[in-house]
């Protein structure tokens, strides 16, 4: 049982969790302290750390064309950088009062305490695995890992038949339907909700729809899935639904994710609606001055709403570790909160996203108008120029932005980052109409897409003003 | 003579140039005074309106196939609309005093005065064209209206030689360039700066200059043309400088533009120090009620700098028109300012600024630091993603963002609207590094490339802080 009881002065970091948030907050803290003064501990269950499972459909779809591009750092480069990182080690208790976790070696079974002086938790999310009967069967894959999607691509090369079949069609779902036709699969998405992509409202969710249909995706809407049905050879043949089967050589399961705070919870940490950790700005779990979370296990605020909010993006735990490893490493930083910005692709389609969608805004008690444009991508005279879609969501009165949506081809999803700025600086709709953004015509209509929807939000705000 | 003495109580509105800023407004007027109300009178002294001068590279080039489709709306769709629109008919005098203009019909000579309850001046912008020894010689071609564009594709296809000088290396001579090397010339710029588009700092403006010769482009910096030389036919042949002679068959001149605003000043209207008309940000010229002035012939205000800048750039000509049609139409709107965006491409460069340059801002009296950062535009391992270079400006102590410059390919361009808004809303860059952005493998590495340049300029300003 490792005590540390030979440290003196130094101070241990136990860091559970080696990916994003994880291991940049190791990092960090040792950019700012040395070995000397700050041990680094770090668990991971698996066998990677630093990767990107982002970037996991596009390995399955050839775009990536191997493993080890998704890998940002390697064991190695941590541990050469003075992290004592503990690769396929569990974390299995975390121990509050004592200051120490358990941890289990995976392979040999073997468990020991190590204690720490900061404890930075970032175990992350885990896929939703519907309770369904034959979710478990060969040929039915989750894209969580780099394990998960090595495991699925070895099943696309082991199999003969041509038939996939994803259930869900949030970012994950239309994502793997996009890998799974440059894979040259006849591909079916099977999703509970009433049209693609919740994200966004169904309004512009439906002209996700309609582009996936025009790909040849056969895309089933409002239904659950009800078993999923094997072989004789035990492997997944088809996924049922209350009205009908769909065939299927193979299942990749796109649902989405929930924190794993299962840890956390059990030490008796603070979970939110939605099971995350609940942290203060400086990502410090809220009652705890020596524990730090960040990545896809905690909930964050969001700034438009004023609420928490549960989202699993690499770029928010890249940022949180960026932060905790400064906290932790004695500095000050802060991570003030989101917007809620995310962008997809399915093949050329990009879809992008950014604060509330109206469900949102009414959960929210916000009353809002709304504006829907068409315009082009560039100057419409421009080869290239693609057709695009934004909606706009203010609030009444105040005509403060909500929340932007775009739906279009080739240059269209990046201009979400304009919304995403204009929320974070509050900014209003009239406000937005006159932003100096970039123009030429290989670029950008003289108006740009996104003040023509600011401008029609402002023609709805007048409107609505009684 | 026409006094309009037979108005009765309707108004007369009369617009001094028939392109974005003045149809624009006379468009947005009508919008909320029908004809009953208020007469709308527009002079125009060449052959269209409502054209997109900044698409004329394109159409030389051949990516844009013919005139009409720079033309955003006909002579006839705004007489439909009520306009009374007098094309071919140039102002020559405005007699502030007693509201009214002088018109002369250029194909006839003939002059009339037209009295007007409100004025809008929208006269634009004049090219430099400097007073060289040949510079009226046959082969040498302005780019700043539709009939410039027609006489310089005329010129490229009735010459058999392929040699071309490009004079200037601001975003009109690099997009100059690249129409030419696209209907296969060989192409020099002469470039009177240290390196090409001056609108970037020089250590930016390098990289451009190594990207055009990377494309086969001759760049010729830090000399002044003196004289152009011709051939016994009379047309131009060469093109000198102090030290050589740069042979060729057709001469562009893109050597920027300056406000037109011989008639304002003629009529004791104010101009500033670019000798634009100095306006309120309802658009009315300072001290007088009942006239308005956008477009390229105003100077307009630098949020950034808190100065009079002059941009001559066809999205503010727009706005302007919009706010002033607004104002004359009797409802109210403003033109805040700018912040100085300007994106452009040449072949598949893309080049971008927003804010101030160095020379800029020590101009202002501001106290800065820099930061230069290398990233790309899509996730390192995404296929397509491309090598992307953004410098950043933060004032010292405030932290505030003062500008960014980006040169790069396919996706970088248009990342200078992130810095546009937060520009606009008086970012500092330590807040920036926290902002949601869409981040996808497709569309951006984990920290998109901007926040990387932010990140680095708080690191920048850390160690400045004395």
């Amino acid at each position: 049982m490792d005590k540390g009881g030979a440290r003196g002065t130094r101070e241990r970091l136990v860091v559970i969790g080696g990916d994003a948030a994880g291991m940049s907050a190791a990092s960090q803290a040792r950019r700012l302290r040395g070995p000397d003064e700050l041990e680094i501990v770090a668990f991971e269950r698996g066998h990677f750390t630093s990767f990107s499972a982002c970037g996991i459909p596009y390995w399955v779809g050839g775009d990536v064309t191997g493993r080890d591009q998704l890998i940002a750092r390697t064991p190695q480069e941590h541990r050469e950088r003075g992290i004592d990182l503990r690769l396929r080690t569990e974390v299995t208790e975390i121990d509050v009062s004592a200051s120490r976790v358990r941890a289990r070696d995976v392979e040999s079974g073997a468990e020991s305490w190590t204690s720490y002086d900061k404890l930075v938790i970032a175990t992350g999310a885990r896929p939703v695995r519907p309770p369904l009967p034959g979710v478990d069967a060969p040929g039915v894959h989750g894209v969580q890992t780099l394990d998960d999607g090595q495991a699925l691509i070895d099943t696309l090369t082991a199999t003969e038949g041509r038939r996939a079949v994803v259930v869900g069609a949030g970012y994950i779902g239309v994502e793997m339907a996009e890998a799974l036709i440059n894979r040259g699969y006849e591909v079916t998405v099977v999703n509970r909700g009433q049209e693609p992509m919740s994200t966004l409202d169904p309004d512009m969710g439906r002209l996700v729809r309609r582009a996936m249909e025009g790909m040849g995706i056969t895309m089933v809407n409002d239904t659950e899935v009800t078993k999923l049905l094997t072989g004789d050879d035990g492997r997944v043949r088809a996924v049922a639904t209350e009205d009908a089967e769909y065939p299927a050589d193979v299942v990749v399961l796109g649902i989405g994710v929930r924190p794993e705070t299962t840890l956390a919870k059990a030490a008796g940490l603070p979970l939110g609606d939605y099971d995350g950790l609940l942290t203060d700005l400086a990502m410090r779990v809220r009652g705890h001055e020596n524990i730090w979370a960040g990545g896809d296990c905690v909930e964050v605020l969001d700034l438009v709403s004023g609420r928490e909010r549960h989202i699993a993006l690499g770029t928010h735990a890249n940022k949180h570790g960026q932060v905790i490893g400064t906290n932790a490493g004695g500095g000050y930083a802060t991570f003030p909160g989101v917007v809620g910005t995310a962008v997809s692709k399915v093949c050329d389609l990009e879809i992008a996203r950014t604060g509330l969608r109206e469900k949102d805004a009414r959960r929210a008690g916000l009353q809002y108008v709304t504006a829907t444009i068409e315009s082009t991508s560039r100057a419409g005279y421009y080869p290239g120029a693609a057709p695009m879609t934004v909606k706009m969501l203010a609030e009444r009165r105040t005509g403060r932005l909500l929340g932007t949506q775009i739906v279009g081809r080739e240059g269209a999803g990046k201009r979400v980052d304009i919304a995403a700025v204009a929320l974070t600086a509050g900014m209003t709709v009239d406000q937005m109409t006159a932003l100096d953004l970039g123009y030429a015509p290989p670029f950008s209509p003289v108006w740009d897409p996104v003040l023509v929807a600011a401008r029609k939000t402002v023609k709805e705000l007048r409107s609505s003003d009684f």
